[in-house]
C-alpha cells in the first residue's frame, strides 16, 4: 500500500471552535505540499475563507474522497460516519487534544501521523452500523442509522414506556422503564456504558441491550449477536409517545402500537488507526484504568 | 433423526435427594420398556440398589453412551458437563422440579419429554468451554475447564489482588480487586449475573470479564470475541496466595508471579432441550421478567 | 386511644377502577354503620352516584377529616399526601389488591384492618416531603412539593445536562448526566432504586441524590443529613432547558443559569399502618427477598 | 483554645516506608522546637534510633497524648483508630503524599498545617465505630470493632453463604450470597463502594448493609439509622465456616448456626482536619468528580 492509493483527501471539521480551524489549516498546507487534492465539505469550507479549494457537501464527500480526515472529537465524527459509511471510504478522526475513542490522533502530531498513513502504515478496521424503522400498522413512519445507539426513550412525556422486546422473533420481555439503549460495540464506551452496560471490544460481532430505570430490578444488560433482528413494541396501552434516538443526533415520534425494527446495515465504518493503536491503550486513558505494575 | 439413534443411555443423578432418586427409576423404567441399553453412572447407581444394569464412571460414561440423561439442578449438570464435552455426547439436563438454565424439563413431564427427544424431535445446541492453565516461572502448575466461569478470587487470604490482564497479548490493566469472572454465556447467568455482568445469549460467540469489588470504579464488565486468550498475571509484590476456580468446583493455588492463561476448549458440550424451548421464557422464570402486555 | 378519636372520616378513590368503587362503597357502608361522618373528595364523589355525603375538594378534604383513606396504589396516595400533609391529618392507605410501600391494606380485609383502627389499634409514622423552589435571577419562577423524589430530568431536550451541585453551602461536584434524583426514604424504593439507589428505611431521617446516567462513572448515590439544604445550578453554558418534576406529576421549566433549592418540608405526612406491619415484609413481597430460613 | 491544650503529642508511623520515616523525623524537630512533649509508639519509635523520647504501646498511647498524630495512609490511620477511640483522644491523619479520606495532611505542609492546629484552629469531628460480637448457642466467641466495615465472607471455603438478616430485631430476609459488608459512613468510601454502596456523608447517623453478589438480584444497599442493633444468623444448613472481619484486619471464624451482633459502639473517633477541609473536595480529588463550571 503506497501513498498514491489516497489521491483525494476530504476534509471535515467540527464548527466553533478555533482549535479545529488551526488544524484543518496546517492539514491543508501539507496535504497540498505532498501534491494531494484536498476536498472541503461544505460547512467546513465556511471555516477557510479564501481557499480555493474544491467543496463538497456532507453526504456526497465520501464518494468523490479517497480518503476523509475527519477534526473534532468522538461526536464530529459521530456525525459524518452516517454519510460516509454509505460510499465505504476510509475515515480518519483527529482530537481536538483530548483523546477520543474514534478520534486517536493528536493535532500535535498530525503532520508525521497523516504521513504515515498517507505511506500505506495504518491500522483499518470497520465497525457496524444499526438501521432503525419505526412502522406504524405496517406502515413506514420514519427510519434512521446509528454507529453507537438506537434509543428508545419517554421524549417529552412523563417517563414510564411500556413495550415488547423481540429478538429474532422470539418475545424476550415486557418492560416499563424509562426506555432502551441498543447500542454497537462503538457505543458500548458511550451512552451506554454510563447505563451500566458491558464495554464491548469494537471486534465484537455483537449488540447490547441496556434496560433505562427499569421497574423490574432483574431487567439487565442483555448481549446478542450482531446479526440479530430486534423488534420493539410500543404498547398500545401506554399514555406515552415515546421517541427513538439514532446516535442522538435525529429522532423519530412513537405512538402507542408502533414497531420499532432494527438490524445490522449492510455498509460498514472504515475506521483507519495508527499502526501502534491499542483500543485497551484508550481505554486506559479514557477510563482511568490502572497501568502497568511496578 | 430416529429413535434407533439413542441406543445406550447413560443416566446421572445428584445424591442426597429423594425426588431425584424417583425421576431415576421412572426414567429407569421407561427407557427399559421402550427397549434401550441403561447405562448408570458409578456414584448414581448406588442410589438405585439391585438395579442389574451396566455402571461406569462418570468420566467415561460418555463413551459408552449415545445420549446421556442428568438428574439434578444446574450444578448437577455443571458437575457433568466437563467430563461429557469430551465425549461430545448429547446431554439432557431433567431437574428436581424447578426450571434451571441446562435442565429445562421437569420430572413431571418426564416421560412424555424423553419419549419426544428420543423419537427424534428436539433441539441440539454446542456450549462452548473454557481452558484453564497455571504456569510457574513458564512450567504447567495445575489446569482445569469450565462450562460457566473461571473465577480468580483471594482463596483464604485477605481480599485484594494486584494483577495484569492481556487480551490477545494486548495489555488491558492492571487491577487491585477481590478478583475476577471470566465466563461463557451459559456462566453470564450464573456467578458473573450476581457481579453485575450482562446476559449473553447461548449463542453468542463470546467471554465476559467481570470484576469483583474493584478499587477502580470505572473498571466495568469487558466482552470479547470467543477465540480471544486471555492471560493474567499475579502482581509479583502480592501478598496473597490467590485461587483460581472451575465452576466453583475445583481450584488451582497460584502464587505472585503465576500465570493464569485462559482460552476456548476445542471440544463442546452438545445440550439437548425440547423444541418448543426457548432462552428468553427460561430467563423470564427465573429472573422474574415481565410476560406478554394485556 | 379510642373509636370516638375517629369521628370525620375523609374518602379518596383512584378514578378509573372498578375495584376501587366496590371497595369505596363497602367502606361506605361500614363506616355508617359504626355511625362515622364519611366527607368524600370532589372527584371521588363522582364514582358514587347518590352518595348522599358531605362533598369536600382534595385541599381541604384533610381540613374536615380526623382520618383520611386513600383507595388506590402507591400512587394514588402520592397524589393525596402532598394536599394532607399540610393538615398533620392520618392517612391510611388501602391498595386493589396488590400490596404497596404505602397502601399496606388488602380490599380483602377491609372491614376488620379499619375497625382495628379505629379502636386504636395501629402504628403512626410521620413521613417528611421535600420542599423545592426554582428561582432565576434570585426570583423565584416555580415550586412543587414531593413525598417520594425531586427529579431534575432533560425534559423534551437532549440528553445531557450540566450542573453544580451544593450541600449545606459546600460545593459538591459539576457533573454531566441525564439528570439527579432527589429523594426521601419514602422515595428510596421507587424511582431512586431503580437508578441504583440505596433502599433508606423510612425511619431514616436522610436523603439520597441519585445520578442519572451520569458521564463520569465513579459518581454515585450520595446520603446526606435529611435536614441538608440542596442546591442545583443548571450551567449556564447548557444548551438544554431541563425539567424539574415532584412525585413525577408535575413540573417546572429551568432555563441555564437557574437555582433549584430542596429542603425538608416542616410538615410531615401522618401515616397509619395496622399493627402487625412490617417494613420489611413488604420488601419481602415486592422486591422477592428470601423469607425465613427452612 | 490555644497552643498549650495540646502539651503531649503522640506519634504513630506507618512501618517499611522511607517517606514516613523523614515526615515522622520533621514532625519530631517541629514539635520538640515547640517546647511539646513527643511519645512515640512502641513499633514507630523503632523506625527512629536513638530518639530519646517516651515511648508508649498502641493500645495506651491514646491516654498519655493530648493529640495523636498518624503518619501513614488510611489503613494506617484504621489500624489506630480502634484503639485511640477508647480515650478519646483527639486524632490527626498525615498522609503519604497521597490525599486519603482519613489522611488529609500532606508531608510537604506538614509544619504550618501542624501549626495551625497547634494554635487552636482546627475542624474536630467524631466518627462511629461498630461493635461486633459472634456467638455460639449464646456464648459469646470472638468479638470485634470496626472505623469501616464489618464483613461477613465465606473465607477459605467455597463462595456462598446462606443467612437471615435481623434489624432491631424485625426478620429483614434470608439470602445467599458471598456476603454482606455491614458499614458506617467512614467506611462507606471504601470496600462498600466497591460493592454498590452509596456514599454517606460523615455527619450522617447511618449503617448501610451491602450484600456481596446476592443470588437474588433485587437485594440491594440497605441504609439504616445508626443505632440499629443487627443480627445475622448463618443458616444451620450451612456447609461453609465463614468469617467475619473488622476493618479487613483480624476476623472470627463462624459455624453454622452463629450469631453475629453488630451495634454502634459508645465511644467514638475523634478526627481532627485543618480548617478548610472539606469533605465533597476529597470525593472530587479521589472520586475523579468533576470541578466548578467554566
Amino acid at each position: 500500500m503506497r501513498m498514491e492509493q489516497f489521491r483525494n483527501i476530504g476534509l471535515i471539521g467540527r464548527l466553533g471552535s478555533a482549535r479545529v480551524i488551526d488544524t484543518l489549516k496546517r492539514l491543508k498546507k501539507f496535504l497540498i505540499a505532498h501534491d494531494l487534492n484536498v476536498v472541503l465539505e461544505e460547512a467546513t469550507a465556511g471555516l477557510l475563507p479564501g481557499h480555493g479549494l474544491q467543496v463538497c457537501s456532507k453526504k456526497n464527500i465520501g464518494e468523490v474522497s479517497d480518503l476523509v480526515i475527519v477534526v473534532g472529537g468522538d461526536g464530529s465524527l459521530l456525525g459524518a460516519a452516517r454519510a460516509l459509511a454509505r460510499h465505504n471510504v476510509p475515515v480518519l478522526g483527529v482530537n481536538r487534544g483530548r483523546l477520543g475513542f474514534l478520534t486517536d490522533i493528536s493535532p500535535d502530531e498530525i503532520e508525521t501521523r497523516v504521513a504515515e498513513i498517507l505511506s500505506g502504515r495504518y491500522i483499518a478496521e470497520s465497525r457496524f452500523l444499526l438501521d432503525m424503522e419505526v412502522r406504524r400498522e405496517g406502515q413506514p413512519i420514519g427510519d434512521g442509522d446509528a454507529l453507537n445507539d438506537v434509543v428508545l426513550h419517554p421524549g417529552k412525556s412523563t417517563r414510564m414506556i411500556e413495550f415488547e422486546l423481540y429478538i429474532e422473533g422470539q418475545f424476550v420481555y415486557s418492560q416499563k422503564s424509562d426506555g432502551l439503549i441498543i447500542s454497537t460495540p462503538t457505543g458500548s464506551t458511550a451512552y451506554a456504558l454510563s447505563g451500566g452496560g458491558p464495554i464491548m471490544h469494537p471486534k465484537l460481532d455483537a449488540i447490547v441491550l441496556v434496560p433505562m430505570f427499569p421497574h423490574t430490578l432483574s431487567s439487565r444488560p442483555i448481549v446478542v449477536d450482531g446479526n440479530s433482528e430486534l423488534k420493539i413494541i410500543i404498547g398500545s396501552q401506554n399514555e406515552t409517545y415515546p421517541h427513538v434516538s439514532c446516535d442522538g443526533q435525529n429522532h423519530v415520534n412513537c405512538a402507542p402500537g408502533d414497531a420499532i425494527y432494527i438490524k445490522k446495515k449492510p455498509q460498514k465504518l472504515r475506521l483507519i488507526h495508527p499502526v501502534d493503536h491499542n483500543y485497551y491503550a484508550v481505554c486506559r486513558e479514557k477510563l482511568g484504568w490502572g497501568s502497568r505494575l511496578g
